[in-house]
């Protein structure tokens, strides 16, 4: 074997390319956001310098150097979940339910990070904990999609049985199904969300999607305001919400997943116009696993999101 | 076809099985990260309450009332990156590097949370951006991962036919791959954060783990402190490292799915003792892509991370 086989050239511009695609795509969002949220900054530092000016008018006492001091203090306590109004001892983030839902947001890789571990003992336990979690939490979360993408599959064997219509009743079961998902995943919590939380309705879809797609920035979490008294069947409601939710938006994603690789095997018969008969055949053929297209002995590709 | 065979409840106990399980791995992590970070939070406040009253004492013009108007200044302005220090005018976290890097941050799932949209507009882009992006970005980490596995694969195959020795060859090249993988993307990237961020080498370690786990808490966010400069290599450093190490990991990660799924079968196995011809077969032959192991003819399975 020669050391151009080794490295396996052949392969090296489809890779390019696609890279190339990525990099592109990325830019330009940041462009988009840089566009969208550069002008609010300017606006917000302006109001900032306002406010500034206006708390060393109102407390006299207070200089440069006091404003920095207090601002310290406000950071300190904002990381560990502690609160300055009144008198009232907050306990911080670590209390045993929301502990919890930390180890949840880890093994799903969420991580809206509005409480991390700040000792060293809990930041290596954490390693290790999602070391070990976040496989045990795909495995689950495949078993729970495929048991429900059969539950899917057998109530559209059962239709077409009685209507006859096979393509038809399929369509339909699958536009169902993926209404339902809409409905349940976001329509409804998007409510409970602005109720609970008084958010406006594009904030609670937005938190709704960062959430199920494990973005987690942490910018809106639900069920972690302290000055909110929130019913009780609201953290099981939440818990639930995630758990399936991010089952269902994960095969959403992978019907994304599916799509683009047709497109770039796609692209790659149409520009290279070099491809060999296996490619050809699994580019032709209807194979929903198409991520295997052209290296079916290889092991399971990576999969991040 | 009986309702019950439509409902598939013959696969309802292994998935409650899991299901428990998951619980209970999650629920002890709660307890520990409660035992671990729970009492540095009793620490914090004590602490927390003597700053407040040193505070209240040395600018006697700021009451209670003042303190908590001034912490909803600095909040409001840590929220869009500004800085309250000196008469700087620091211009925020939304410059062109920056957004890029944010818009890497939602395609990738990683989410450090330092930085996200707070106009309307902004939220609405970032949910459509992610819903392309996240299955742009699993594809080309897919083939990424496919070269580095058909690499490693080649140079396994090409010392095979030198050694002879088949299983031993394998499994040095595997550990050596192994051995690289950790030095290049997580004891290298280590010693540059250290250097250069001056954290400690536990903190750089967990970052370095909680940012390729896609995790991302945001607590520790490298090249984002703005009175630190930093060298013209860095970015790109970061950006590489980011990119290969996700490809890396996800390999890893998918190993220890594997290693799962075939626990879980043999558990089955065991526990269950009622397996039909194909899961047996399934089981018992050395096929890596477990994850299909019961449901060869359903589609991909959804992983989320």
């Amino acid at each position: 074997m020669g050391v151009k086989e080794m490295l396996n050239l052949a392969r090296v511009p489809s890779i390019l390319m696609l890279g190339v695609i990525y990099v592109a795509y990325v830019l330009i969002g940041g462009v988009i956001f840089w566009k969208l949220e550069g002008d609010l900054g300017g606006k917000d530092l302006s109001k900032l310098l306002l406010n500034k000016q206006r708390l060393l008018m109102t407390y006299s006492c207070l200089n440069q150097e006091g404003l920095e001091e207090v601002a310290q203090v406000v950071r300190d306590a904002s990381k560990t979940g502690l609160s300055l109004k009144g008198n009232q001892t907050a306990d911080g983030f670590w209390k045993f339910t929301s502990s919890a839902v930390f180890a949840a947001t880890v093994v799903t890789t969420i991580g809206y990070g509005n409480m991390s571990p700040s000792s060293t003992a809990g930041q290596i336990f954490c390693v290790f904990f999602a070391l070990f979690g976040i496989p045990l939490n795909v495995v689950v979360l495949n078993r729970v999609g495929k048991y429900m993408l059969a539950l899917e599959r057998n109530v559209s064997d059962f239709l077409e049985g009685k209507s006859g219509r096979k393509r038809c009743t399929r369509f339909f079961v699958h536009l169902f199904c993926f209404i339902c998902g809409t409905v349940l995943f976001f329509i409804m919590p998007m409510l409970v969300f602005q109720q609970q939380e008084g958010w406006t309705y594009s904030q609670a879809i937005y938190y709704c999607f960062i959430t199920l797609s494990t973005i987690g920035f942490g910018d809106f979490v639900a069920d972690s305001n302290p000055d909110k008294d929130y019913p009780d069947w609201y953290s099981v409601l939440m818990a639930s919400w995630i758990f399936f939710g991010l089952a269902w938006l994960a095969l959403l994603i992978n019907h994304s997943i599916d799509i683009l690789e047709r497109l770039n095997s796609l692209l790659k018969k149409g520009c290279c116009g070099e491809k060999t008969l296996e490619e050809s055949e699994s580019a032709d053929n209807n194979n929903p696993d198409t991520q295997m297209e052209d290296d079916d002995e290889i092991k399971k590709p990576p999969i991040t999101e």
